[in-house]
C-alpha cells in the first residue's frame, strides 16, 4: 500500500485531494493536516465525506511524514518553500499545490509574491507539473511544483500555436474567468454569495501573479519575445476556468487539425470538433481541459477557447495525476470519470 | 457482459444513468434510444461524455432489446406501460423510472396522471422499487417501478416514526424543495434561468402526483389512518431535494437512537449526528439519503429533515442501485463516490 | 428639509437605506456611521451610490446626531440599547433595526440574547414596529423597534386566522427559507458563495432568536396559548423570504376572502388570487409582502404561503415606512415602485 | 397626458418598459399588446406588476396606436420594419426595440438577419438612438432603432479612443459577456436553468448579429479601417452585460483623464476613478453604463471594461431615455434611481 500525506487539508485543494484519493484501493491516505480545525473529524467539516474516512485533522506540529510515500502541500503559499526540502531529502515524494516552486526566476517570484524565498536553491531542481509538457521529468521527480489554474488552462490553449510560431506573441491576450472556489476557502466579504453572487467584474487587471507564471511557460515554446495581456474575471459560480485567448495569425494554417494532432495521444484535452465550443459544466469535477480554436470571419485574428476544473485539472486532480506518474501508477487512475452534467 | 438498454435517453435521467452506467466495466449500454435526437451522437447532446462513448441516439422504432439483460425507462409517463410487458414477457427485466406502475389503486393513478392505464394487469407485479423497505422483492423482480424522487425523500424520513407508531397519522407535512431538474429538460418558460434564477416559489400546493404516491408509502408503514399534508416548491438550483417533515409526538422517544438503529445497515441512507443537519450539496452527485431528526424546544412536534439528489437516489442512482439487486451485482456497486463538495 | 442620520451604515440594511432615502428630495441624509470604514467615501464601498451621494463613512464617536428629526440604528445587537435613549431624550426618533427592543419580555430577550439590557426602562416604551398592527402607535411614537425579517412575514401569514380564532394555535409551523443576506455582510465561510451557492439547508431548528419575537406578535393575535415550530433554512439566493405556514383548522371558513378583507387597505400587503402563488422576485427590492392561502384536498390543514424583500419589508423598507408614519409623511412615500422582475 | 403604446409587451423588454412606465405620471400607457397573451391580465403574467396596472394584453390586430404620442416596438426582429412606417406617417413617433432599422447597409442587415427588408425607405431616415452619440438627431426623429445591448456596451467603452485616433483600429477585440435575459424569454432548452446557471461559455464566436451593429458604430468614430473581433458569452446570471475591450495603443495618453472627460457630462455614463473596476450588479436595473480603464504593466494594449444592464441601458432604459429627448421630457426622467445592492 502506498501512503499519501496531505497537509493543510482544510481548505478547496485539500477537500478535493481527499475526494479523488478516498475511494481507491491503490493509495492511502496517512493523515490530513490543518492547524485551524486539528483534532476535528474531517468528515465534520465536509459532510460529504462522511462513509468515506475515520481521519481526523492532526496538527501540522504533530505529523510524522516519514514514512509517506509522496505528501501534498495544499498550503498558502509560503509554507512548502520552508518544509518541502526536509522531506524530499527524507526519500519522500512531494507535489506542491502552492506557487512557491513554479517560478524559475527567484526576483520575479520575490517580486509578485512579496516575500523572500526560504529554499532558493531547490527552485531548479522542481519540476513544473504540467503533463502534456513535462511527462517524463515529472515521473522522475522527487518535488513537483502544481500548476496554477489560470496558467494552466492558458498554456494548453495557446501551446500548439507557439509550438509552431503560427502567431505574433507580443500582442497575446488571454481574457479568463474563473469561478470563486479559485479564491480559496477564506473568508472573505468579495467572496460572499450575497456580493459575488448574480455579479460579473474583472479584477487583478493591473497585474496578477499568474502572469509572470504563464509567460514563463509561453517563453519556454517559443524563440520569439512574450508579451501576454491577461484579465481575470469573477464568474458568479463554484467551480470552472473558462480562458479565451487571442492571438494575430502570421500565416494560413489549418487550426482545427493542428489541435487535433497536438492533443490527440493526450487524455485529459479534448479538442472539441469544428463548430463546437467548451462550457465549464462539461468538465465540472473531472480532470479534462477542453478546447476550440477559431478563426472568425477569416480574418487574422485566432479565438482559442479553453475550459477546465479549476479544483481539478487547475489544482487537486493535476496534483493527482503528477503522483500517478511520480509513483508509477497509471496516469489516469482515478481521474477517468465524466463530469456530472446537468 | 451484462447489456443494458435505456429508452428515452435524452433527458436529463437519461443522461444520468450513462454517467453512472458508462463507466462501469461489469455492464455494457448497448443502445440509448431518443426519438428526438435519433441519429446524432450521444455526446454531441451531452459533451460530458465525451470520451467514454462511441453511441448514437436510436430511433425508438429501430431498437432491438430482447438481448439486453436489463432495459431502463427514462421515458415521460405513459410509454412504459405500453412497451415494459412485452420486453417482461421475452425475459427482459426492466426498471422503469416514470410513474406508470408506481400507484397500486388503478383509479387513483388514472385520476393524478389523467390517462388510461394500458397494462393494469401488470401494476399488481411491478414491485415498488425503494430497497430500504422492499429489497428482497427487488431481488426477483422483473419489473421495478422506480420511485418518485420526492416519495424517496419522503417516505425515508417518515419511515422510522410510522413503523414504531410513535407520530399522529392524521396531519402530516412534508414541506419539500426540490432543484430544477426535476421538472426535466423541457423547453419551457418557468424553468429558464431568467424566470427560476434567483427565485423561490410553492407550486402544485393544490395537488402533486406525489401525493398519492407517499401516502401510499407510508399506509404501508402504519395500521393508522394516514393523512399528509404535502407542499412542492422550487429551489433556484439545479440538483437536489431537501424535505423538512413535521409530525406530532404520541409518546417520548429517543428520536436519534431510533433513527441511527433502523439505518445503521443501510449504506445509502445516513443520519447525521445530533445536533447536525443535513445540506443538499452533501449528496449532490450521489446516491445518499442524509437525515437529521430534532424536536425543537422539547415540545411535541418532531421535525425530520431528508436530503437527496433528485436524479440520482431520486431517480437514475436508485435505479441502478435496482439494476444492481436485480441482475446480482454489489448493491453498492458503481454508486459509492463522495460528493463533490464544493 | 428633514435630517436623517444612519448609525451603522456599512451593513445591507444601511446600505438598502441609502438605496431608498439618497433619491427622495423630502429628506436629508445627515450622516452615515461606520467605525470599520470610517473616512471612507460611502459609494467607495458601494458603486451602485456613485452620483446619489458625497457622503463619507463617520466615526461613531464623532457623530452629532442632535440636529436629526429622526436617526436609524442598522448595527448588532446590543449597540442602539445603549445609544438610543440619550437621542430619544433630546427629541430625536429613533427606528432601531435591531432586535434591542423587540422582545417586551425582558428575561427572554435576555435569554435568547445573551446579554444584559442596557436599557430595560426602555423596551416598554418602544413600539413594535408592525404598520399594519400598530399603525396609531407607530406614528406618535418616539422609539420604534423594526420588527425582524422572519417575524414580519410570519406574522402577517398567521394574523387573519389567529385574529379570527379559526386554527389550533398550539401547533402552529413556519416552514421558512431565507437568502443569504439575512445573516448580515459579515465575513463567514458559511456565507460564501462556494459554500452556500447551489446548497439548501437548515439551521437553527433547535432554536431561533425570531421565535420567541414571533410567539410574541401572535399571542397578541388571540386568547389561545401560542406554542410555534419554527424552522428557518438558507436558500442560494441574496434577497428574499418565503414563509410557509401550517395550521389545523377549527371551522370552515372561506379563507380566499377573509384573507382579502383583511388586508384591503394595506399597501404593502397583497393577497394574490385564488390558485396563484406568491414567489420572492415579484417583491424583490420592495415593500411589499405577498400572500396566499390555500386548503389542499380540502381537508384541515391551511397552508399561508408569505413572501417579502428580507432587506425591505424585513428591514429597511419597513423601517422607511415607520419613519413615514412617524414624520408625517405620506406612508408609501419612496416605497411605491415595481420589483424588477426578470 | 401623454400616450404611450407598446407594441409586444410580454417579453422582457416590454415588462421592462413598462416597470420604467408605470410609476410615472406624465406618461400614461395607452396599451400593451401580445398575440400569445391577448386577454390575459398583465399583472397576471408579471406579478411585480400588480397594483401598478389594471391593463389587459392586447391583441396585435385590435389595438389604436394613432391617438399615441409614441409606441414602442418591443417585438421580434421583422414586425416594426412593416408595421413603424405607417404610424411614423400618421404622426405617432417610434421607438424600435428590434433590429430593424439599425444598421444603414441594407444587403448587410440582409445577410445577417436573414430576410428581405420591408422599408428600405425608412432605414436612412432611423436615428440611431444612442443618445451620447446623437443626442440632437434623437430628439427630432421620429423614428428611432433602438441600439443592441452589445452595441451599446462596446461602443461607448471604445468612443474616446477612436474618436481620438489613439488605437490601431484594424485589430479590435470585445470579450463581452451577458446574462440570459439577452436571449429573450423564449422557451429554449439552451436557457434552462438547469443548463445555462453554474455554467459559462462562448456562442456565436464564428458571427453574431451585433458584429456589424457594432462596426459600423466603430467606423463613424474614425477613419481608419476598423476590424473587430467580438466574442460574446453567456453568464450564468439574469441581468448585466460585461464588456472587456482590448486595443493597441499608438501613442502614450492619460487614459483615465481622456475617459473622464469624455463623459463629464453623460448622467449615464460613470467613469470610475483609477483603479477601480466596474462590476455588473453596480448597474443592475438601472440605465448607467459604468467604464474603467487601464494599461496592464504599462504595456501598449489598452484594456478597457464596460458594464450595463443589458434590459436597462441595453434595451428599454435607452428607449425610455431616447422617448424623453423625443417628448421634451428630461432626459433622465424616471430612469434616475440608484441599482440595489446587493
Amino acid at each position: 500500500m502506498t501512503n499519501i500525506g496531505i497537509i493543510g487539508g482544510s481548505g478547496y485543494t485539500g477537500v478535493e485531494l481527499l475526494r479523488l484519493l478516498l475511494p481507491r484501493d491503490d493509495v492511502h491516505v496517512s493523515f490530513v493536516s490543518s492547524r485551524a480545525n486539528a483534532g476535528t473529524r474531517v468528515d465534520e467539516v465536509f459532510s460529504s465525506l462522511r462513509g468515506f474516512t475515520e481521519l481526523t485533522f492532526s496538527d501540522p506540529d504533530d505529523i510524522v511524514a516519514s514514512d509517506c510515500d509522496l505528501v501534498f502541500f495544499a498550503t498558502p503559499n509560503g509554507t512548502a518553500m520552508s518544509q518541502a526540502p526536509a522531506l524530499v531529502e527524507n526519500g519522500v515524494k512531494v507535489v506542491d499545490l502552492s506557487a512557491d516552486y513554479r517560478i524559475k526566476d527567484i526576483a520575479t517570484w520575490e517580486k509578485w509574491y512579496g516575500m523572500t524565498h526560504a529554499s532558493p536553491e531547490w527552485i531548479e531542481r522542481a519540476v513544473y507539473g504540467l503533463p502534456e509538457i513535462n511527462r517524463a521529468e515529472i515521473a522522475g521527480a522527487m518535488l513537483v511544483a502544481n500548476p496554477g489554474c489560470y496558467p494552466t488552462a492558458v498554456q494548453l490553449g495557446f501551446m500548439p500555436l507557439l509550438e509552431n510560431d503560427l502567431v505574433e506573441t507580443d500582442s497575446l491576450i488571454a481574457d479568463a474567468k474563473s469561478g470563486v472556489t479559485g479564491a480559496g476557502r477564506g473568508a472573505k466579504v468579495d467572496n460572499l454569495l450575497a456580493e459575488a453572487g448574480d455579479n460579473f467584474k474583472a479584477y487583478g487587471v493591473a497585474g496578477h501573479r499568474h502572469l509572470p507564471e504563464i509567460e514563463q511557460g509561453l517563453r519556454a515554446m517559443t524563440n520569439s519575445p512574450v508579451s501576454l495581456t491577461f484579465t481575470p474575471h469573477l464568474l458568479p459560480l463554484i467551480r470552472g476556468i473558462h480562458s479565451t485567448l487571442y492571438a494575430r495569425l502570421k500565416k494560413p494554417t489549418d487550426l482545427q487539425s493542428l489541435f487535433e494532432q497536438r492533443y490527440k495521444d493526450e487524455f485529459f484535452v479534448d479538442v472539441m470538433p469544428a463548430g463546437f465550443y467548451p462550457e465549464t459544466r462539461s468538465v465540472r469535477g473531472t480532470n479534462m481541459c477542453r478546447l476550440s480554436v477559431c478563426q472568425p470571419q477569416g480574418r487574422d485574428t485566432v479565438v482559442v477557447m479553453s475550459v477546465e476544473d479549476n479544483l481539478v485539472k487547475g489544482a487537486a486532480g493535476q496534483a493527482v495525476q503528477n503522483m500517478n506518474l511520480m509513483l508509477g501508477f497509471g496516469e489516469t487512475t482515478g481521474l477517468a470519470l465524466p463530469a456530472m452534467l446537468p
